[in-house]
């Protein structure tokens, strides 16, 4: 039997899904579990984008563009231009999700043996694509200390070689909630140019910022206009992540035409999804508003009960729907199982994201876990007072 | 402006888009162009899976499983049961098309550096895969003199080298609508078998055999089990390319594992294509029916006509909706360009496949075209008088 590729073997398993076995084991129990883990959002998608799904009337699903519908691709344009962002619709193309545009974009950029520096904790799959495109990842950390702010200069600057090719950012930030600032933005803007590196903006979250705290777009900082490539996605502005629709965006001509022979081998995104993702954007602006009301509610409540639990230290995340917590545990991976296989409080338990997954760095994230505000308030409540409780019982409590 | 990437500079561009500049010109003209270029079939989706979509009754569209929806997998490996592939739903992965699991296999199997052997001329997006990969493509030549039968099994002992680590092919073939028999697929075996190399093997075009010939599947090669790895697609079998749902499948369990890390990287096939991937398998046998009657008669009628035309030789081929033919031209690459920049009978012409974009090896099929049959008949005896004609007045011609 011939072996498996390295490639294989080193291809972490999902932070969120290994504890998958032991939440379908507790709902065999007939237990009621809380999902905090993963980002899949609660929020009905869009009524304009399910018409144009039951009212698909093609007599042929056909392959589109490589690049995606013009049609989509003029009308996103257009959304671009009204964010701010002035692009053309042949400076985008439509990818099979976010993913694509993040493997695409490493595919078109990066040689196998570069390093891209990313701000740790980070979305834990930019390793999973960094490792199908050979690059290594070279993490800088940011702490919950500093409620995961941009690190400084100086540790981007540390860890900078003649193999660092780019830096992958993403903002507002997965897995910490995060929102970069301009004045962040510029110091990152200052680095990419002194060493002339690509820079990945991951923007999936841009529409969900809190506090009166404004998004600030990779795309805008000046200087680097040729080094930036953006990342989006419809997956959670419309909440539509089955969709698989996406998009990669940038100024620079060869990264598009690289991007676009990476595209053409696999024909095409999908064709369904790109009629729901255009109709998406005629969304009105109401949908947005409810939304925006019922994450900040969300949030407030679930920082402030997490907060008030002794030992627990929850930052105040400016953006998207996660936030990075301190748990007062020897070790989050055992806690987050432990919650799912010996734990209930009135017949139901919660089901984290461990926080290890998403540090590059060994040892660190081991008192932390990723909890995503994707329940109505509630079940977020009943998943609160479950934490809460499951605390005050663990073996393996600490400080 | 930092660098592309090698690979980004190395990705061919498609074989069957690089003409479409020039198509587009033709119509700015106001001319028909006759579409025997690409492999996008005409012929309706099955009623069921546009049905399916049109009933599309989820409040959110979410995530699917990594691997696919479970009711899915469970009816598509009953579908593989049905055609005498025994397998269980857990040895396949739903994946965002055919180029999916042709990518995630490589990635799975294949080192940087690693040689597959693919029989010539082959699907041109192999090679792309293969450089998204890292593996080089090794060719071995079938000729349009042989009908492109597969080469004798010692051209391929001739190019294993210690980096060889499997076979792909593709079955029925296309480009070349060649439909492999069992012995020849058993040939194949005794050397995968010997050299313990993984065989990938291509049968999305598993239900378009002619003549009574009858498909062998490679999941059915005794002896090899854990070896073969196939993959297949819903986009010619129920003319849904749009839909981007494939399947990767194999009775390996390394490969399984580490291909659903692959997937999780990128969350889930879309959920709306698998929606409608799920509905086709209810296609009521009445359609493929149909379908076959209506390929046979293009088959027939388009064969014959090319092969009645002076110069020109068409090998019959045995399945899918392709076929490698030979023309009296100095180069197809150039008649192709000039059929649409500077031909025209009855203000129309036509569009060819250039078959040197199917070969690996330099010069390879100069003299020959891929033309696809998915033109209903009245268009086929329309473009094959076009083509006729333009052979007539091509100045390049040849014997």
């Amino acid at each position: 039997m011939p072996a498996i590729s390295i490639k294989g073997n080193k291809m972490p398993e999902s932070p969120i899904r290994k504890l998958a076995p032991f939440a379908e084991e507790a709902k065999r129990k007939g237990r009621k579990v809380y999902h905090l883990n993963i980002g899949q959002p609660d929020i009905p998608t869009p009524k304009v984008a399910l018409d144009a799904i039951r009212n698909f009337n093609m007599e042929v699903v056909e392959y589109s563009h490589s690049a995606g519908i013009e049609s989509y691709r003029k009308k996103l344009a257009g959304y671009y231009k009204g964010i701010g962002v002035d692009i053309d619709y042949t400076q985008l193309m439509i990818t099979t999700g976010g993913s694509e545009a993040i493997l695409f974009g490493l595919m078109s950029c990066f040689n196998p043996g570069d390093e891209v520096i990313v701000p740790e904790p980070f979305y834990a799959n930019y390793y999973g694509f960094a490792i199908s495109a050979g690059v290594e990842v070279v993490p800088v950390t940011s702490t919950i200390e500093d409620g995961f702010a941009l690190p400084s200069i100086d540790e981007f600057k540390k860890v900078i070689t003649s193999k660092t090719r780019g830096i992958i950012i993403c903002n507002p930030n997965n897995p910490t909630g995060y929102l970069y600032s301009k004045e962040e933005l510029e110091q990152i803007r200052d680095i990419v140019k002194e060493y002339d590196l690509y820079l990945f903006s991951d923007e999936v979250y841009r529409e969900f910022c809190y506090d009166g705290k404004e998004h600030f777009s990779a795309m805008n900082l000046k200087g680097i206009e040729q080094n930036v490539v953006m990342m989006d996605s419809v997956s959670k502005r419309y909440s539509s992540c089955g969709s698989r629709i996406g998009a990669l965006v940038t100024r620079n001509q060869q990264v598009l035409d690289a991007a676009l022979k990476f595209a053409q081998a696999r024909l095409s995104p999908p064709t369904f999804g790109q009629v729901a993702g255009e109709a998406s954007l005629d969304t009105p602006p109401e949908y947005f508003e409810e939304v925006y009301k019922e994450y900040i509610e969300r949030r407030n409540y679930m920082v402030d009960a997490l907060n008030k639990i002794e030992g627990v230290d929850c930052p105040l995340p400016g953006g998207a729907f996660y936030t990075i917590t301190h748990l007062p545990v020897d070790d989050a991976d055992k806690f987050s199982q432990w919650l799912l296989s010996d734990f209930e409080y009135k017949n139901a338990t919660v089901m984290l994201a461990p926080a290890s997954g998403f540090y590059a760095s060994p040892g660190l994230g081991k008192q932390e876990v990723r909890i995503a505000y994707v329940l109505k308030i509630e079940d977020l409540k009943e998943a609160m007072k479950c934490l809460e409780e499951a605390l005050k019982v663990y073996p393996g409590k600490t400080k």
